[in-house]
């Protein structure tokens, strides 16, 4: 069996309702990034031990948080010795408007995961109302009101990234299943 | 006074109605990109006169259509002669989908503009639920359904169109206005 | 045994001299884009029944050519059925520039390869001086003097190219391979 | 007069070293963001008066530094009220790669830009060898080896940077000056 991990940073719980519906369709372990953009030694262990790998975070200012970034630069190490090289990575991100610039911290994703060699797995259903319904293709994209709580993002956006996480898993089993 | 142009490419009429919005606000002229991607030479000679130019294009594949992409390509003389230099820019977009890939053409818009050593101008109001609902900071984004037409933009994206032709002429009656 | 292809647009001879290396590297059969941007029934059947195809394009006015994105453009259908979803994506641009917006050109290839539903493979080895030497991760990238032919691209680049075809076409093995 | 803030993060002195010549070009004052991501109360206040702002980073994993993002994550008071609207900002970044991923630094740049409501300034001269000879055009990048000192950097390099800061002063004054 395939190992999938989903590493994120959440501010006030949203990200993190979205990464529990991700990492029940891939069957993955959940890795947080703390308020001051660290993660545990166990953490980086699970990372590096994974076959695949889903980053989650806020869309702030226009891209990441400066603490999903600060993992993000936390892992020079791997990068340079290509200890990612390979893993599948997938991404999403939620925040207040509808569009907004949430395509930016997908692209972000996508630009950290080709820095470590990795292959890049996004969406892959139109957009039909409920699943997908902001019409995202390179990741998952949701949203909720900037007054509301986490409980209250649409059941559509916590099935979209249930089957996004599925999605995931199952291309990583494809590419790296022992047999 | 300072000239204003909306160049813009439309498929099936929605880019062209909030074109016309735009121009409206901006008190500009409009040049249309036919479906060929070509410009007439009055509509050159237009925009190599103005003080500030507003790009308009669907998203279709993830960004700008092909007939715009090939009125970018064309603008390669005034690129290399900087016949658009200091001029102020701007752009807008609309599609089926609420997020899409429509930032990805704004960002391209952007990127043609700094190659050409344009000033790029964005949207300033927040997201209120009618103007801006779409939450775009970095031009006009606008979504309608893709089986409706054009007259069936809402009244709230056609209103950020004319605001933002407004915004864009007052900043540039600011930077080029002869004195 | 999978199947590649090079699916590419070349102005002046620059990138399909890249492609041809690319092709090689990937033992990949190749598909001109023409100057008009069509591509013949017979590339599209190709393209159709490929497990990874690998884009290519020169960096003009800030993004892939015109006839590129017409192109994309035309691949709508293949988008709506879904008919490339899985199928692995990579790509490869030269320009004038060292750096310029060669990125952009990547970016926007990935964001097509994710409207259709593909998995996107970058580049995994660092910057030696020769082979990368410009140092991109989301693809390849060379460059060449504007007033220099196809045949002064330098070896290292050519090179890049290559070993790119190869990884692609790996990585495109172990995951379509029939068994 | 108007007034110019050169706002930089600097990891080993590089960025600090292009912020210098940038500053001495544009006539502004330096504020840096500390290797904790923090800027002082003076710095914030010198931000919030200027008519225009340069943003400086290095490119790190594909974007700015996590102490970059921290700052901008700062910024969403002035983003909230506006405080920051119609300011003047534009960019600069070096690393070690001729291109690697300096565009997507500048990229992010601009989006933290938008989200402000400021106005975009990119280099308008074209590469020639010397200044601007990475052909970069949405704002400044520069490059030096990974074990090269900042007193290494080239000379055209920094004389792109002062170039760069007098051309945005220019325009800023320009749109700013009250007369």
């Amino acid at each position: 069996m395939t190992k999938m991990v989903v590493v994120f940073h959440s501010g006030y719980g949203h990200t993190q309702r979205m990464a529990q519906f991700v990492a029940e369709g891939a069957k993955a372990s959940l890795v947080e990034i703390n308020d001051e953009g660290l993660v545990t030694p166990e953490g980086w262990a699970e990372l590096d031990q994974s076959d695949g790998i889903i980053f989650g975070s806020p869309t702030y200012m226009g891209v990441v948080s400066w603490q999903f970034k600060r993992f993000a630069d936390s892992s020079s190490k791997q990068w340079y010795s290509r200890a990612w090289q390979d893993k599948v990575a997938a991404g999403f991100t939620i925040s207040a408007n509808l569009s907004g610039d949430k395509l930016s911290t997908l692209q972000y994703m996508m630009t950290l995961a080709m820095q470590h060699g990795m292959l890049w797995v996004g969406q892959s259903s139109h957009c039909d109302g409920g699943v997908n319904r902001l019409g995202s293709y390179s990741g998952v994209m949701a949203q909720v009101g900037s007054t509301q709580s986490a409980s209250e993002i649409s059941l559509g956006d916590l099935e979209t990234a249930k089957a996004y996480g599925l999605r995931v898993a199952e291309l990583t089993q494809r590419l790296h299943a022992k047999t």
